[in-house]
């Protein structure tokens, strides 16, 4: 097999856990297997170059951050070359250049545009270990660049659909994604299997181990991710599409996202348009609308709710104000006490009941529910904050989960 | 004028003293000039990064450490590039990739090939501040390589001669060439300008501040050279050609070499061509020969006396058993207590009576001369490592340097 392994900033996050690395490398090459590793910078190291920066400039140029985050994982993709030499492997580190990482020049946040392989794919002809620096590439001008946040990630999936190869494995601190949080269910099981949609639609549950931005560039490239531990030999979980599950559970998980905060509009004058106009200059403010829920006319008004990430309140605010004072909305309130439990699961295209099912764990309760939204995999339900953990722990219940 | 100005590890050596190089360019550039900046690693930074490599292996792949230990310089460079933007000056940072610093894959001690400047004549061009990182370029292949020890001086004179730059400044924490050691005589006077033939003779002077390997590549592309130190705006020492020294002293320094050992090979057979084999030989083993004494041949046999530097004694001492062990060397003598006092002036070439005055002044203390070699603007002179100091500080005195 062709296999590509990513290991994050605490899985080399001192020289022990490199070698660490190195041990694993080496037995997945004495397998039989190809391997291109993917490496991050050691963990702390990012951070200290940041203040650094800080100590100069509070707004650096871009471009300039780029030149200094870049050199992390440079030192770590050489030092874990070094330690496969020793090992008695071939191995060769790649900056993002020499990977043929190609991206757009948006320094800090740069888009992967396409990935030119012959490099690797000559090294891999040889039999070599590929150690490649992740998190940046190169602008089609020449200079060096990173992908912003989970960019490592980005760079391993890049990777992994560019050569072909059979599996993805991002390996972190945790070991695979679980059917909820275990911190609030602690029945909950770790998923042998999931589907990318599923895993977008849980992202809540699997954000400390992996961005939608790499689950989403896994499903376009078809690549099998696979989310494990380095400091163990524990099975993760496989990532993958739809049509290699097996077995397709009703529900494969539930997410709590506490991150909300509701905005109720009330008096919102009742002519075409309005929420259109509403909305489109929320979205231009940069704010992302997630559930709506919109109220019959009645006497020529009409209430609308709708649900944004907290960080977007104080944009979305502004915007809501210059409606208030132009008369078009007669009143508004704010609510950050809510939170959003959702049930995820592909089976739910071909069973019904399920929704069903969720709103009576919450009757059962006394849990009200105050927005509700559905999609082909998806039930979320909008609730008080203070009721998040209890829902999940009787909707793990309700579905039965831990089994 | 345009300038090039290098930093090395103890100018850039914490955040303060980055900003304090911020502010050096900053007035250079205000005063009106072009500046390139080249920097060195933090100090330690380098040492720090050997040392994680030596823990995976006592060899580590030559490229692989290239990969490593450029990510130091990467750091200064755009770390200074953000402190000079944030002063209000346009910064940008160039890897060696990027200022064009071609060279070829010897990695760890690369050679320079060329460097094409397209790139830096544009920024200055823009009337951008351009920040180097030094000690680094590219090889003809497309792989990092660094430049071995004294590379960052390299990089900025390599620089300062294909951007025909005026003058090209090497900061670092020594003021400038002095007419001898301060530590041995504190009479030693610093020197306003020298030439670069007799700061090749110096060596040993200014070895702490420059490397020959820089020196050469200064006098090859006739690179204005400046040494100063960055802690204070004390004027340096200006290495240049012999035809921009205006006033010519007759002498300029007086170096101390305490790293030489003497090897005397009694015996030898007197044939055509013993001296050349034995010579080859050595230097096929890589040993340095400085200076060799033949005796008049006497019965068939001569003596020879060479120096060579102490740290290639063992090598020589190998090829010396086996001539021995032949029978064409009868006996041979080691003596490591020994040193070599070098008179340096260009004003030599046109004067007479120099070499006269430094032998009387050794014969005033009762310093025996073991051996002794001259050239156009050098004398020589082997003497017992313990008369050193004394030597030097006679000689200062004999020649008025302190004045």
């Amino acid at each position: 097999m062709l296999i590509v392994q990513k290991f994050g900033g605490t899985s080399v996050g001192d020289l022990e856990r490199i070698q660490n690395v190195a041990s694993r490398v080496s037995e997945t090459k004495k397998a039989g297997n190809d391997v291109v590793v993917v490496v991050s910078a050691m963990s702390g190291e990012t951070n200290k170059l940041v203040a650094y920066a800080e100590h100069f400039s509070s707004n650096p140029a871009r471009a300039e951050m780029d030149m200094l985050l870049s050199s992390g994982e440079r030192v770590t993709a050489s030092l874990l070359a070094i330690a496969l030499n020793e090992m008695g492997h071939e191995a060769i580190s790649m900056t993002g250049r020499k990977a043929g990482i190609v991206t757009d020049s948006l320094h800090t946040k740069a888009r992967i545009e396409e990935i030119n392989p012959t490099a690797m794919n000559e090294a891999l002809k040889e039999g070599k270990i590929i150690v490649v620096a992740g998190f940046q590439g190169v602008s089609t001008n020449g200079n060096v660049t990173t992908l912003g946040r989970g960019g490592s990630d980005l760079s391993a999936v890049a990777i992994a659909g560019a050569i072909k190869a059979d599996l993805c494995e991002i390996y972190t601190d945790v070991s695979g994604i679980f059917t909820t949080d275990p911190r609030i269910e602690p029945k909950a099981r770790k998923l042998t299997q999931i589907s990318y949609d599923e895993m977008l639609e849980l992202a809540s549950l699997g954000a400390k181990v992996l961005q939608n931005r790499s689950v989403e560039l896994a499903k376009k490239l078809n690549v099998n991710l696979v989310t494990r531990t380095s400091f163990s030999n524990e099975e993760g979980t496989l990532i993958t599409k739809e049509e290699n599950i097996m077995e397709k559970p009703l529900v494969s998980g539930i997410a709590l996202d506490k991150g909300q905060a509701r905005i109720s509009l009330m008096g919102v004058a009742d002519r075409p348009g309005i929420a259109s106009e509403i909305f489109n200059k929320l979205a231009k403010s940069g704010v992302n609308i997630d559930m709506i829920v919109q109220n019959k006319a009645h006497n020529g008004e009409t209430n609308i709710d709708f649900t944004i990430p907290s960080g977007d309140l104080n944009d979305a605010k502004l915007v809501v104000h210059s409606f208030v004072k132009d008369g078009d909305i007669k009143d508004e309130s704010y609510n950050e006490t809510i939170c959003k439990v959702s049930v995820v699961g592909v089976g739910m295209k071909s069973h019904t009941g399920v929704a069903a099912k969720a709103f009576s764990a919450m009757a059962k309760e006394n849990i009200n529910i105050n927005m509700i939204s559905t999609s082909e995999i998806k039930v979320s339900m909008v609730i008080d904050e203070k009721y998040g953990e209890l829902a999940v722990r009787s909707l793990h219940d309700a579905y039965e989960l831990e089994k």
